[in-house]
């Protein structure tokens, strides 16, 4: 009967054999044979073995093989920033954080070692496709297929400048090239990544969903990941994430959306005719507080819900064991069904609705075939995985979704290739790839401590415009009947240019070292002649720790001042500067810019009522050199009696070192 | 300078020393001096060589030296029920399969060696100190003694017969009798398990409380853990969970209350002040949809929570690396903070707050001089604790709590005891416990397989009270006019002993066998004479799968059939027995026992509403023997007669045949 066996690279024998195809059939002992690239055959291993003859016979005892897990959405190169900060808000994380390290570290050789380093990370724990998201993505191609695994790779496209290009146009002209180049690759799709509605244009909506379209590849994006984008998008646009980039014609391409926690159901009905894929992030989204996604539903409507880590910055790591984990039990805790997203269930998502949701389901996702040989095998023997039952067909999946460990894995092929044996990466240099991590995590420490050691850097590390203020000369003197002031700027001697009436919120940030000076977030409400606010701006001023000199009558040149504006919230600001204490002031402010003597000032006429301070004359003017300082300062001291104040009650303080708690 | 230098035994050296005392002190290099079962110093290495000098030192370079960690509420022995069954309502697991696998199996044999495998993978995956609520208690404190772990042992006491006692006067016995003998033992603290206030009485609860505060050890319980259980207390006692044991005096003892899912901010005080510790779970109430705790309320209100495992199977595992993430994970999903747990409170909870709830805080949790050498060794080196940043001391926690996994851990002592070093178990034979597991998992599938090969099996696998009914003869008769036959009942041949009126709602269960037979989910619904509902019963009826004999005049001789009160729901049974198909049927039923010819008869005239088939007429009586059951037709044939019914309209199905879709 020799006649009748056919010869093949690779026969896996004496294994369990989930194969996680649409009838979920499981052989015991079953066996696989590989031809090349891809598998010719599975099922009971003596019918296999009648078949096939091949020149490496695996013998699979106590092992698990199935198809190799898809991890669905992560940003590999982050690997190199795994850790650096964690419990943290997401604008704390993103723009006090990630973004500045970002900005001053990504570059094709980072991205380089954080996806071969992610790769040694995923071949362990049993990943043999994903679908990446970063900068310098066809870096990320590069490594990965170097590596030897599968992937999605996406080029992402963003409104703001990023570390691989200064302007929307440089990134999607790179993702042209890097598609046209790589389409054809056996490991690698190219794709490109618009990173997400409220990070883009509608234009860059458009252009990258024209592009994936021409050259048919995926197109991979962050959809409804927040409330806050949710209830962003309604206000501005008036619709919810999915019907808006629909009509941005995002889905004349093939799209991989990611996160998607805050969709109802007819945006899943949309995302389905589209043929969209969704990419569940249940750690990410947990860490960073952005909900917890309707997956039940979405799988109930027929969506190809796949799972995924996000970036190891927000997870830590890339186990999809644990993701698969905590897919199965968080359905269940969030929906109060213990029956939700059983293990069978979880284990399709990690695997061929993952495959397809990043439209690689005819390459892999499962033990078919004509699909490509993307396996592994998985230890049964530690202590975790025992006892084992094998009453109902369910318990082998129970095993590997609640019980069995990423570490587990003890071999991985893919596109026929081995990539680990017996627990030994073939493909990389682990050693190698860790001393030149440490390397890397040294310089980000280094730069993020001497960041740190001052409140100023940290303030430029934001970024943003930034101005320094030019010094001032300022007096201060207490009054008592702020109305005779107001009067007495009607003299002939005095040329009001300006008035304005403002309501002044602040909140100072003091730190242990008084040498760091102190910042203050201002909140500045103009109001108008009905009382009404009529415009709101927010400013953040870091204040010098001491004054630079004073004259006579008290007049002072005032310190240092670096000022920008407040982009973010003052939560933000406090989280991000973990002041050790903080002292709030608030102020009625009329203030006018005068002439005086050919000088301009600023009069204010301050009411300070929280602490209630009573009221206050203040007046300043910029200065540029020590002289005209002095000659200011006399001025000065001409308007305190021209405007009918007390000089023996000049105050020599700033109203926040009036406020008793702060001495 | 010798003279200064003290003598030691082990001295652990060059670590990242994670002590988790009061200050969270950490030193790198760090250094542990350890004298017999207790920590003499820690402090930087330096420091520590300087003060000691060791027969055995160990250099601890890429290692984290940090307090064992605390599993603060599990069921060890059912490592042996690990997967047994999984993604099942609570009912279904543990009335379906917990219980009557329980039953059959638990035995101070099975209670050893499901300790013993535990064990095992408790010290493989950091664990020092566990507490443990089963049966045979005794067994599971003498097996851990042996593996050498710490644990707090709670005999469970509970008010139905239980695997290990009779009554909850045996298991109240039991474990004064146990408490009393091993209260003085170095590694285990006895104690004693009211398993819940829904299981037990108000008369186990203060005797249970009683003996605990006797010997002043910990009391271990499980209080709220779900939804159900609260608003069943609240609504048999008025109170919620917490309130009503406090009036059972339970917090006159030490208590370690499990999970706490469902309590309010007034009862965490009343914990508080109880001085009890918590047990958070969040696989466990995760996996059973119990909900989601509310753990940083009951952190800020000051309670000493602890993270457990729960048994593993619930779980599956007894992985504290899993649970201490999750914990932290969990908290912010569910709060919307992303600051909600950070990484050094979650490992603060899973050590020396887990400690403290367990009520050894004065013994272990943290690395201090006096507590006992619990300790861990944490391998830095495998790809996903890469890289490590230093510029944060919260750096360390986040690996640990978001990157590192359990089989990271290399190295475990407790009580100044080496129970693995380097991987290697010291304590317990893994192969041969494994292999033990594996003959246990083999004999519980085949009880399960054989019990699930009939329907009256798994039938008879629920327990409680079940008859096998007597067989009957019965015909049924259409009928195009009922108030005809009820007129005829008026007869002076019949005699009317009891009519009564109902209303009844019949699930029938079908199988892919139609051997197994059907089984049939009744609520009864007895009308009064205001047509309003008087009672309701529900039934769960076995029939047959065939009739045993017909008569003459198609009276027929009925199948058999076994009945059981329902206890549990229509759903639960659904999912239980899940049959292939279900069949709805409702009825109206006007019943009358006559009696006719000096027998016995069930009259019954009803209106088949669900699906719509009319009228019908139904006799029937219990027979005992052939003889009988002829002499029977013949009296039924009669009547029919005598009723006005038309023989020629004798339907010889039951009515569910009836029903179009089941043919």
């Amino acid at each position: 009967m020799e006649t009748n066996v056919a010869k093949t690279d690779v026969l896996l024998t004496n294994a369990l054999v989930l194969t996680m195809d649409e009838a979920m059939n499981q052989y015991h002992p079953g066996a696989v044979a590989v031809q090349g690239d891809h598998i010719v055959a599975v099922g009971p291993e003596d019918e296999i073995k009648a078949r096939y003859r091949a020149a490496e016979e695996i013998d699979c005892h106590d092992r698990v093989l199935m198809p190799g897990l898809v991890n669905a959405h992560t940003h590999v190169p982050m690997t190199l920033l795994r850790g650096l900060a964690d419990d943290l808000r997401l604008d704390v994380w993103l723009m006090g954080y990630m973004m500045p390290v970002e900005r001053e570290f990504v570059s094709p050789e980072f991205v380089r070692l954080g996806t071969l380093l992610a790769c040694a990370e995923l071949i362990r724990t049993g990943v043999t496709s994903f679908a990446d998201m970063y900068y310098f993505e066809e870096d990320v191609a590069k490594a990965t297929a170097e590596a030897g695994l599968r992937a999605v790779c996406s080029q992402t496209v963003l409104k703001f400048p990023a570390p691989d290009a200064d302007s929307y146009e440089d990134s999607l002209a790179a993702a042209r090239d890097f598609i046209q180049r790589w389409k054809d690759h056996p490991l690698i799709v190219p794709s490109v990544a618009p990173h997400a509605p409220y990070t883009c244009t509608d234009e860059i909506l458009r252009a990258t969903a024209a592009l994936a379209a021409e050259f048919d590849v995926p197109l991979h994006t962050h959809l409804a990941e927040t409330a806050l984008e949710r209830e962003n998008m309604r206000r501005e646009t008036g619709m919810p994430v999915i019907p808006y980039v629909k009509k941005q014609n995002l889905f004349d391409a093939k799209v991989l959306a990611a996160h998607c926690v805050h969709i109802d159901e007819g945006e899943m009905h949309t995302l389905l005719h589209a043929g969209a894929g969704v990419a569940h992030n249940p750690s990410s989204n947990l860490k960073l507080a952005s909900g917890i996604a309707p997956v039940p539903k979405m799988l109930e409507v027929g969506l190809n819900v796949g799972i995924g880590t996000d970036g190891p910055a927000s997870n830590n790591d890339l186990d999809m064991f644990e993701e698969v984990r905590l897919a199965a039990l968080l359905a269940k805790g969030h929906s109060g069904d213990p029956t939700a997203i059983p293990a069978p269930t979880a284990l399709v998502m990690a695997t061929r609705l993952g495959a397809h949701a990043l439209h690689i389901g005819h390459l892999t996702g499962s033990i078919e075939p004509g699909k490509r040989a993307d396996l592994i095998l998985v230890d049964t023997t530690p202590l975790h995985n025992s006892p084992r039952f094998a009453r109902d067909p369910n318990n082998a999946y129970a095993q590997i979704v609640y019980a069995a460990k990423s570490t587990d894995v003890t071999d991985v092929m893919v596109n026929g290739r081995w990539l680990m044996r017996d627990r030994r990466l073939l493909t990389l240099n682990e050693d190698d790839l860790l001393a030149q991590a440490r390397e890397v995590a040294h310089r980000i420490d280094t730069f993020l401590i001497k960041r740190e050691q001052s409140v100023l850097s940290k303030l430029i590390a934001l970024g943003g415009s930034m101005e320094q203020e030019s010094f001032e000369v300022q007096v201060k003197v207490r009054l008592d009947d702020p109305e005779r002031v107001i009067a007495a700027l009607q003299s002939p001697q005095i040329t009001i240019i300006r008035h304005k009436h403002y309501r002044q919120y602040d909140n100072y940030f003091f730190f242990a070292d008084p040498q760091q000076g102190r910042v203050r977030f201002r909140e500045d409400n103009l109001i108008d002649e009905r009382g009404e606010v009529a415009h709101v701006r927010t400013r953040l001023t870091l204040i010098g720790p001491a004054r630079e000199d004073s004259f006579e009558r008290d007049v002072l040149l005032s310190r240092s001042r670096f000022l920008a504006p407040a982009t973010y919230t003052l939560r933000f600001y406090r989280e991000y500067f973990k002041p050790t204490a903080e002292v709030v002031l608030h102020k009625d402010r009329l203030r006018w810019l005068i002439r005086y003597q050919d000088t301009e000032f600023y009069v204010n006429v301050d009411r300070v009522e929280q602490p209630d301070l009573g009221y206050f004359l203040e007046i300043k003017s910029r200065t540029w050199s020590r002289r005209d300082a002095e000659h200011k300062a006399e001025l000065v001291s001409q308007l305190i009696t021209l405007l009918g104040a007390d000089k023996q009650e000049t105050v020599t303080q700033d109203y926040i070192d009036l406020v008793p708690s702060t001495g």
